[in-house]
Order: structure tokens, then C-alpha cells, then sequence
């Protein structure tokens, strides 16, 4: 059995930004070795997130849209009182997901026709960090 | 190590519809030989999910009428402006989930008393895969 | 390679309940003796759910009012026609997630600077349990 870790770092240049990183998981599955089996991707932060979906621009902009009238910014959260402004990029994330598991088939990801992996950052200008972790033989 | 992978194929009547899926799970899961591990469930497609919930006609509906509130069809999508008219089928199965790990002891499921799993199509009427690998010892 | 299981059994005191398990999970990947790999954390009850985030009790006290607002009880479910009052339970647990998947390195959990695990009850005051599945070598 073949255990492979790896790690993603971001410092994206806008507060929120969704990031393509299908093409960097696939090298980090090629470099792993593993044939069959899964691959981890997971956010290490908790205002940060790692999703499947389609990648066209003007959907990244509704699910940003969407995302900001299901978890406004700006609102009076009690997070706020420890010195944050950031609790609506931890409600964001919590919608998008933290992370996925990616299946391996044949030595490569086995995604379908527009399944594309995305890093989406919701409070970010800092450095940030994601896992990936393949696993299988 | 075993890891075993097979696939499952949806074309529903219906644009959007929650599939019950359990037993064709554990069907796979009985030939993979895997007596104690771990059994990925993915749907292959972004405008379609897989979640765990209780089998009960009701909150089946309560279900879509809920994810109609936070997500409405027929809105001016940017995604739309694609030719695409499908934009809230991807943001129904974001808050639904697209996978789910399913643990895998003594060779069974290993599912709590009311946990049932459900293929939950968005933009159906077509052909779609779900993923399903299994993976331990 | 090393499959381990074990499970964590809840009964909260309030119906509604975050509680964090972050301890107890590093505890069963210590004896699970797994170095590399990852642990599946997941519900087994369709109300309840396991999600990381931040372990910040107003943080803590925003998600729960958020998932009122998303998913307010008290409404007139469908679900509450077979006598059951607990619809808004299964919503809030969807949003918030019923799983995690936990990478394990150098034999601990591989968690960033603020991550912790959380239980999160929606219908407490029963006993309930959470499978932990640690996978490995």
C-alpha cells in the first residue's frame, strides 16, 4: 500500500478567490505512484475551502453571488467580538465544503467530462495551505 | 490491499429526483471482497450529488422545496449567458453534497438504524455515473 | 495495511449541540497505530452531523443562528406528518456535513493551526453514535 502526502500553498492576491487546481493534484497523484485508489484534498484553514464543479466564469461568479446572500459580509456576528471580520468567509466554506476524495483509476483521476477542483478562499492575502493525501496500491 | 471500482448509471424521468441507492451500494461493496474499509460514493457530474439522509417520502419534499428556497431556478444566472439554463442545478447539489465515504466493517455497510444513501439528480433526463470505489483489507 | 474502528457515543443535554471531539479522535488514531493515512469521522444519525471549523464559542453561537435562518424549525414540514417534529434537524445537518475525512501523518492527525473537530447535534437528548474508521499504514 502506497501512502503519499503532499501540501498546496496559496496566497491568493483578492479576500476571495477560487482557484483551478485540477492539474496539480493529477501531478501530485503522478508522483505519488498510486494506481488505484483515492486522493485526499482537504483546506488546513478554516475560512478556505476545496470543491468540485464546473469551470466557467460566469457560474464562479454566481456561486460568489450566491454565497454572499446565503453568508453575508458585514453583519454584526459575535465572531466579530474577538477581533475578527472574517466569521462570513467560515459560514462560505462551511457551504462549499472543507475538502473532497478524489477516486484514482488507472494511474489517473477519475473525473467526469466537467468535474474540475477548485481551492476557494474566502479570507485570503496570507499564505494558506491545503492536504493531499493519495492512498492505494 | 483490495481496492475495487465500479460505476453506476443514472437517466432519470425526471429533471430533478433523489435516487435511494443502498443496496446497490452494498451489492458492490459484497463483491469487492472488502471486509473492513471504506467505500467512496461520487457522482461523476456537477449538477448532481450523493448524501446520506433518512428514507421518508415527506422530507423528500421538504428536501426540494428547501433547496428551491436557497437556490432558485429561473433566475439571471451569469452562468446562463453560456446557452446553459442549468445554473441553480449546481448550486442545489453544492449544498447537498457531490460524495459521501462510507465505512465498510465486517464486510457490510456499516450504516446507522434510518442512514440511507440517495443519488440526488438536478439536471436529469440524461445519462449519468456515479463512482463507486471500494477500498481496505 | 491497518484498518482500525471505533465509535464515540453522544447524548447531549440540550437539543441542539456543538461539541468538539478533536481529543478523542487523535486518541483512536493513537491506538489505531496507523503513521499514514487518513480517518473517516462520520455520523451515523441523519440529525447529527461532523464538521471542522473554528473553536470559538461566538463563532459557535453564529452557525447556530445562521442555520436557523437557513433552516428555521417550527415550520409546517412535510416530514412532520409521520409525527416526527425534527425536519429542520436533517436540513441543518446537511449544510453543516456529515463527515469528515482526517489526514493522518507521522502518526497524528495532520490538522491546521485552528482546526478542530466538532460533533454537531440537531436532536439531542438521545443517545447517538459516530463511526471513526482509521486506514493506513
Amino acid at each position: 500500500m502506497i501512502v503519499f502526502t503532499d501540501y498546496l500553498w496559496f496566497n491568493t492576491k483578492k479576500r476571495q478567490e477560487f482557484v483551478r487546481i485540477t492539474e496539480e493534484i493529477a501531478e501530485i497523484v503522478g508522483k505519488s505512484g498510486v494506481k488505484e485508489g483515492t486522493a485526499l484534498v482537504s483546506a488546513m484553514h478554516i475560512t478556505a475551502g476545496v470543491f468540485v464543479n464546473d469551470w466557467e466564469g460566469g457560474l464562479m461568479r454566481d456561486f460568489q453571488e450566491w454565497l454572499e446572500k446565503l453568508a453575508p459580509s458585514g453583519l454584526n456576528y459575535q465572531h466579530h467580538q474577538t477581533g475578527e471580520d472574517n466569521a462570513d468567509a467560515h459560514l462560505k466554506r462551511t457551504i462549499m465544503g472543507h475538502q473532497v476524495t478524489l477516486p484514482i483509476t488507472a494511474g489517473k483521476l477519475d473525473l467526469g467530462p466537467w468535474e474540475q477542483v477548485f481551492y476557494a478562499e474566502f479570507d485570503g492575502q496570507r499564505k494558506k495551505r491545503v492536504v493531499v493525501k493519495a492512498m492505494g496500491i
